[in-house]
């Protein structure tokens, strides 16, 4: 994928609000991303779409929410504090601070062979060699300063879900009426003290994360690795990314983090320009790592006891921790198309069409009447607030009918439904495929009906 | 309602899994909640019945996901970093921090008359007199610093998403093709660094606000502000909330901030040992207070161009602003009850029974075998499972069927079908009402239908 089609994709999202750079009036560098109208209804519907798998229809996982801001024995006891950190240099030249990895990574791509040392690498920004300051270890962690009664601590925004989810192990397994294997999931933003140059929707110090935490028991550990990371591999690709466009590859054991047994990572391809692939999500064997670290920290009880076998034994977790922003980009380049429609002179027109699952798409249906006229408007109207009861819908009666099918196809938009003269007679309306182009005559009476069998709702 | 009422409440948001005190396991002070299995999902229902309303079924307004960081210019134009303080005394004796105005209100209240000198004032933690610090002000904005690149800045958490929709409006208006009257919406955490005891759901450092600015041409704004608080009055009563326990109060002009025109808020009536009324919701006339700012510090045109008018004007925001959290707590609060169900015995039982409206209600079904049972357990998970693709779906045959139906009353749960043993014989199965306790014989092909008729789905 060429990295002009992301140049596309990201003016497109600019374009039509999608998603915009955060702060944009106030110029600079672009540190974070703010979710347009369509973009904040495409992240929820993958949200959605995420909990509905892994939570809502199954027996065996339960949903939380824990707070953000996590006093720092949650931190220490993590690991988090000490092991979360990135590796730095700043470029004396130019004054970009860089990740040592990604600097170095991209040179043994190029060369294929690792530098020798710092000396030899250039700056990703200006190109000069031999300018890096000496490298220096980033806490990843931001912290905070709330005043809070008692004596004076400190706090952390959390940079993943997963510590908020083990410190409420004990309270949800007895809430909840869980035993293992069950899994407690989270969505929510996490924020990182990240740096790096502000690619579309990646590489922002706020993320979001999809992520579950999988109780099982010791020994059954790699099978329970293995079934959700093809459950997991089987979600994206039912949501609109090719098997061919994802990979799934195995963190080398050498490699692991501390807290890690074996981590599988599903990425999506980009290639060009771009980094050639997308981390969408790690599927962490954690063993007992985390329970057994914030038992002994805080003094808790963080083990099950199996009635069946009369013993206890703390929980390993299987952690499939998928990253929503990533997934909301890999999702919208891979429904990016170009092809042609008809238009009214009889030739084509280049079209450009958002290919997105119309359970993702944001606008589900767009109302049109045909011209802007004081018989098909209040008709074309009333059918919006009916369709819109049950789904988001766009009215739009603005310019010519050829350029707002355009714009529909441009976001996605399943189904354009076009109120013209003939309903004046016959009570019908021409729905059109997005992807298709092809219209059917539905009679208006029975339009929901019809989008009804064809559309998600809620 | 008595304080009593709201310690039963949150011992059964504990118990059963709403909230629980975040970081327990570390002890200490309570100072924020996490959301358990069934309080997410609560949450998440209010939060969706709110978009629904204010953005999916209207025209005019669309949906924003913000960054939660802004850097320093966003907040220093909205006035947020001079005037966002809170004046705090401490304890010498017993060291407890506390918002001043909340000491001198509840002198105030008690004396009927305010305090004369800071001396008079008793800590309502040990009641000692003459113990309190001179009064300090403090910035209620959280501070975080990201490495960024480029030069130093600083950067803090949004205490309201309001400054995020400001300086996206142009963005917005342009991409969404909206011109005033319209709205943009956003759902989400914002930070404050507040003090003070941890009352269950309320009084955390991070909260949940669901916020509308709705922009519109001055001199309509007074009608725009009275629309908006009679809409969102209304949408408090339809969710649960008896007109009783509601109050509208108006700020008066003397004490309004200096981004106020004029201010409605909509209170819930607590009662008891705690504070007597919770704030749901500000209605705010903003007039063109941030936009004006905004513009004045970025440089950037945050006007409407007027093509009826021919000419260029600032819109004014009327902001309704509603408490996520504050919500959840008085729709639990509001539906908490007590009454009266027949046992097995002929005798009655007391019965806990949350009165939440189906729609905003976590378990919308539990499916229940009589008893465990060979012949019975495999028809009532084939019956769970079904109803699962739609509903949060609760499968229980764990202890006597009157003590399951008492657990699921207790967390609002609006239907509970049992599997028997006629249900072998007769293919048909009991539909229990939460409400009135009538049951109901269904056949097993109609259940799905039975429940589609009564409750919400997606």
């Amino acid at each position: 994928m060429p990295a002009d089609r992301i140049d596309a994709v990201a003016s497109l999202a600019h374009r039509r609000g999608f998603a915009f750079p955060s702060g944009e009036v106030y110029g600079g560098q672009p540190v974070a991303w703010d979710y347009g109208p369509l973009g904040v209804e495409l992240k929820e519907h993958v949200r959605r779409q995420w909990w509905r798998t892994v939570v809502q229809h199954r027996d065996d996982v339960v949903g939380l929410d824990a707070a953000v801001i996590q006093p720092r024995p949650v931190f220490t006891a993590s690991g988090l504090l000490d092991t979360y950190t990135q590796t730095r240099v700043r470029c004396r030249a130019c004054d970009l601070t860089q990740p040592l990895d990604r600097i170095v990574e991209a040179f043994t791509v190029r060369r294929e062979q690792p530098a020798a040392a710092l000396a030899e690498l250039a700056c990703p920004s200006c190109g000069s060699r031999g300018s890096f300051t000496d490298p220096q270890r980033v806490n990843g962690l931001l912290e905070v300063s709330p005043d809070r009664p008692g004596p004076p601590d400190r706090y952390y925004l959390r940079p993943e879900a997963a510590p908020g989810t083990f410190v409420n192990f004990a309270n949800v397994m007895i809430a909840a009426r869980k035993k293992p294997p069950f899994g407690i999931a989270q969505v929510g933003r996490v924020f990182r003290n990240v740096v790096g140059p502000g690619e579309f929707l990646l590489r922002s110090h706020e993320r979001e994360r999809m992520e579950l935490e999988y109780f099982v028991e010791p020994g059954t550990d790699d099978d329970w690795l293995e079934y959700w990371a093809q459950r997991r591999w089987e979600w994206y690709v039912d949501l609109g990314l090719a098997p061919q466009q994802l990979r799934r590859t195995e963190m080398p054991l050498a490699g692991l983090p501390q807290h890690a047994k074996r981590i599988v990572e599903i990425e999506f391809q980009l290639g060009g320009a771009y980094q050639e692939f997308v981390v969408l999500e790690g599927i962490t064997n954690r063993a007992d790592y985390d329970l057994t670290a914030h038992a002994k920290h805080s003094g808790a009880d963080l083990s099950y006891f199996d009635q069946d076998r009369g013993e206890r034994w703390v929980p390993y977790a299987i952690e499939p921790a998928a990253d929503l922003t990533a997934t909301v980009f890999a999702l919208l380049l891979a429904a990016y198309d170009e092809d042609e429609a008809p238009n009214t002179k009889g030739g084509v027109d280049k079209r450009t069409v958002l290919r997105l699952d119309p359970r993702i798409a944001p606008v589900k249906v767009a109302v049109l009447p045909l011209s802007r006229n004081a018989d098909l408007s209040p008709k074309a109207r009333d059918l919006g607030a009916a369709l819109r009861r049950r789904w988001m819908v766009e009215f739009d009666d603005s310019q010519a009918i050829g350029r707002r099918y355009r714009r529909q196809d441009e976001i996605g938009t399943p189904y354009c439904v076009t109120v013209d003269f003939g309903t004046l007679t016959d009570d019908a309306v021409t729905v059109r495929d997005r992807d298709t182009m092809a219209q059917q005559r539905v009679s208006l009476d029975q339009v929901e009906r019809y989008l009804l069998e064809r559309l998600p709702t809620g």
